[in-house]
């Protein structure tokens, strides 16, 4: 009853004419919002997300006088980023579940490179708002969010506000799933939605794991689909922490 | 107790440097919103507006079985498209009252150049959401949005489905104010936050008025000064016509 | 394309019978609210607006510390107010963006006559309640609140809270707009609901404008209409000034 | 430890100088909501409510189909209704407690007096608003809207709607106490904020009692003082009775 | 028209095969909320109500620096506690009025048995929560959370936290109806829903009455009905004060 | 800068006294909800969720016509659940981000083992509700609705309802972690508060994997450490197949 990809060579037929372990193209560009105190537009082939950092020398009730700082995100989605228009969030009166999910996931994942000690009492928080929906933007606002973080703290850093660094090291997102009986690394919308699993994998330039979400969207898989899974993010990963570093000049 | 604006020299101190009767620089680029039907990103200055059209086979209840058509329109803006952070509405569960004024608006103003006969019994939503605020935003908002309602007809009309042209015209916006005790024309954040008084014009392409919202801030002011700022909106305008037909080439 | 009213006799055939040039009866009744530290209750026509002002000793957070007080309004509509009976929005959960519009326009309009120096940290709220509605609620409601915040003023006065006059004038409001192609004052439910352009005009009593919201409804107007729009607005507004005095004792 | 009151003489230091079995004076005005298929402004002392009735042709879900109708209620208070004000429900986004238990309350009581196969596949919605509140609001609002609901079924009968009465009786509320150890007949403001015991009678005319809500305010009561005050609301509801008649005319 | 219960034999056919003065059978488990500081689980018949106090070391706003103590409650019920699932309220986004309602009412009941001043600035809030429904659930939740009160109570008694015992006695709350003309005790849900009439009554030990609410469901009943269901209330309420002390143990 | 656990000794000084690859005492009683088509009380330890299935003839619009089923879930937990009182979601009037986060692991989980074509248009709700929490409610949660909806199938294929049997194998959940360096299985809220790393394993009783969701806390942890997580979640989700085909007889 468990989907176990077939060790099918790894130029399948995909959608988009890629291997199954291409990345799309991923640009990052930074400084789209002109006002934040950091901010990058990622784009990861036909996703876009606009990623804002902004800094306020204040933290949530539960950090006061703890010495410690905050990172938190938010996430949305223009209501016709998407093949067919949305509802907007703000005109339902509340996020979805599923915004609230992605949210979470991405101020924890930031959270996992960051001292918050170095930090000091002050919130960043990342806007990740997604312009242009084609799969994946959850991942790309992960990468690109932690771009904008680090170019915050730069000029946090630079305007002597903060003695250490407290970026810890860099953080980035890539999905990969199982599609057509076929592991393939970063999906875009046409094979995530028949995907047999799916998964979200947010990983470090040290190797470490931060978090890992992987889902059967039809069929449990097996472990050994899993295992694949894995390395392909790993592959994956480390092209995007190139493109990050490579942003931040 | 009235404010008259003095018939001082076209070129006053503007904080943006430019004259008193100088439009900011303007671009409209097509298609930024790639699954739309019809869509561009407006800049006027600093402000930067996405502005996306939705074609749906519906319309409201109240237009069931009427033969006409509706166009609506929704407004946002990210969190960090201002100086300082502001509530993500989503997350506060609504829709602030400037909002709200604001949307509707800008549905009124494309209304006036639709003929919702010939639209046929279709709903046309304007999504616009300024992604960088210097001030203005509404009125780059129907400046914008224009456009998108004109490339979404003209694909409708591309694809047979739409007999006779909905559009009768061509609609644009522009702010004027008494800054300092000067007429000027397009106020930018730094002027707009400071006006003595501050209109915003919704003018058509053949002279007529669709909309005048003109707002006394600190003193009311004189039927003179009122006059003057009628006639800049009518001068800008006539730039943002022309902007508008460039972008549909 | 654009509307401009023809030179019409004065005395068209209005649904009211009315001249177009002539108001509806107007009557002020003050203390309706007995608790309140100023009210009225305003009749024009067949629209009836309960006006209360009530007195805080505090101000919002953005005015704390700086010697100046605030004047704010909120608007609200009985469920069968009107002809057919409105949701409530209490049950609705929340206020319309017609009701959020309005209660705006009604605060800035008070507050352009109001020395807020001179108030001290004080909050005046003007709660304006429309028992009964035929068309120009909410001028009815801009006349009737400087009323009940005259009086309220008047009794602070009276008591040695405020050392000086904060009030800098009176100002009210009434309807103007473009009925089957001839331009009429005070328009009510009958005429506003297939009215070709209508707007709201809010002036002072030494001449100045407050506020001008104009309004296509159906296609754009000319320049010539919207003059003749303003010069019916003065004369209307001069009636209510007077009315206003009359109440005020 | 429970409270009983004394058998007092019954003309008591009361605040208003009323003796302890005294009514405050009461009148009923018809047809204040101009719109409305039945209405009236009811007076009780300084607590006046205006209750309009209004008839659709339909049914809530659970009765399509059934042949009966539906009568129901909604209760609000003006935000200055009060001595100091209150918010106002629609802009804090939601009804109160005690607004929805008034409001159900109101319903109950009605629909006990309605025959509601009589009525058919109708819905009556009684509104009833606070403008002035000096206690007794709820039982006030049960009197009025009595009024407002025969004179909209008079109506409905005139126009031939309705083949039969569905009204089969009167009903009508009042409210009594133990204040200071005295069981009085309607309560006033400064008697409701400090008494003991406090319970709403909702009456018929032909003796039958709808509902009873008597609330230990402060120490639990006697059998005995139940019985009083439950004669005082026989007493109280005979003249209110005859105060609808008389406003029915 | 009012209904007058028949002086039937009080061996009449409930569906439960009960006579009409007979309570279903009642227990009480304590402790069943582990990390409460007091709490029961409550089996009234087939309703069961799980009940729990949490004790904080704060007022509400309105009795801080009062030197007096607040109880209050909330009420709810599992989405599958009934013959057929109801919505969630958490998920609707509110509480409905009948939630309200029961909430107020058991707050109301209990501090009618508790001296606030012995009490001190703390508030203690009793969770009545209803696992399985078969009528009578606000009666059964105040009768439990009585317990959980005073288990909560004797805790802090033992903690020396409370100089002297806040409760003044016992309060229980049970159910009374007239069923096809017949008075019965302790309805269950098969009699509540074609109930004639309906009250429940609020007793203390000492044979005070802390708050009635007898209802007509269908017509309006005769005093003497409600006499006999004040008799009935108080025999039943009379096992229910017993069991409550042994449940203390 | 990653976690990798030691290859402790399987003993750890665990808060329980329990060794690293122990599971805590688990027991489901089905029945509870006794109006529910199928229900069970789940403890695992201190932890106990209330878990019923409700069975509707419809299904939500998106399968309409689609000859298939749905399977969703709700959950929530009871204010007093945990050591501190928490708010009561249906007053706050929203679900929490991580309700929402936890309804739909449920749901997903849950239709993982459910052959929805063979369901037919029905649909079957899962209320989790926990009553005590210390510790993996999620995971409870799952493990006990999975009884519940074995029972509701069994009770509908008993009514001849169902022609197949729409359930294709056992679905059990199990978090794991790394507490103080060491990976230990079945955390309790001692443990879950302060570890490092916290995993949630969703697996089939075949062994095919549903749903993983790791995530680090304090710092990214290896791929080893990774391993030896899911390796206890193989041996914990094997004894709970036991355990829920011990309950289901």
């Amino acid at each position: 009853m468990t989907t176990n990809p077939t060790s099918a060579p790894a130029s399948g037929p995909r959608p988009s004419g890629r291997t199954a372990d291409a990345l799309r193209p991923v640009s990052i560009t930074p400084g789209f919002a002109r006002h934040a105190e950091g901010s990058c537009l990622i784009r990861v082939g036909g996703t876009e997300v606009l990623c804002a950092a902004s800094v306020e020398a204040r933290v949530p009730p539960f950090l006061r006088n703890s010495g410690q700082g905050w990172v938190t995100a938010e996430y949305g989605m223009l209501p016709r980023a998407t093949h067919t228009r949305g509802d907007r969030e703000a005109a339902r009166g509340k996020q979805s579940g599923r915004t609230q999910e992605i949210q979470r996931l991405i101020g924890r994942s930031l959270r996992a490179v960051v001292d918050r000690r170095a930090l000091g009492e002050m919130t960043i928080t990342l806007d990740c708002d997604v312009l242009n929906a084609d799969g994946g933007t959850r991942c790309a606002a992960i990468t690109g969010a932690w771009v904008a973080l680090a170019l915050a703290v730069r000029r946090l850093r630079q305007m002597n506000v903060l003695a250490a660094d407290p970026l810890r090291g860099q953080v980035a997102a890539v999905s990969c799933g199982i599609v057509g009986g076929i592991a393939v690394l970063d999906l875009d919308y046409a094979e995530d939605s028949g995907a047999d699993a799916d998964g979200n994998f947010v990983l470090t330039d040290d190797g470490g794991i931060v978090e890992i979400q992987a889902t059967a969207e039809q069929a449990p898989f097996s472990e050994a689909a899993f295992t694949s899974l894995l390395a392909y993010a790993r592959a994956g990963t480390a092209q995007l922490f190139a493109a990050q570093r490579a942003a931040l000049g």
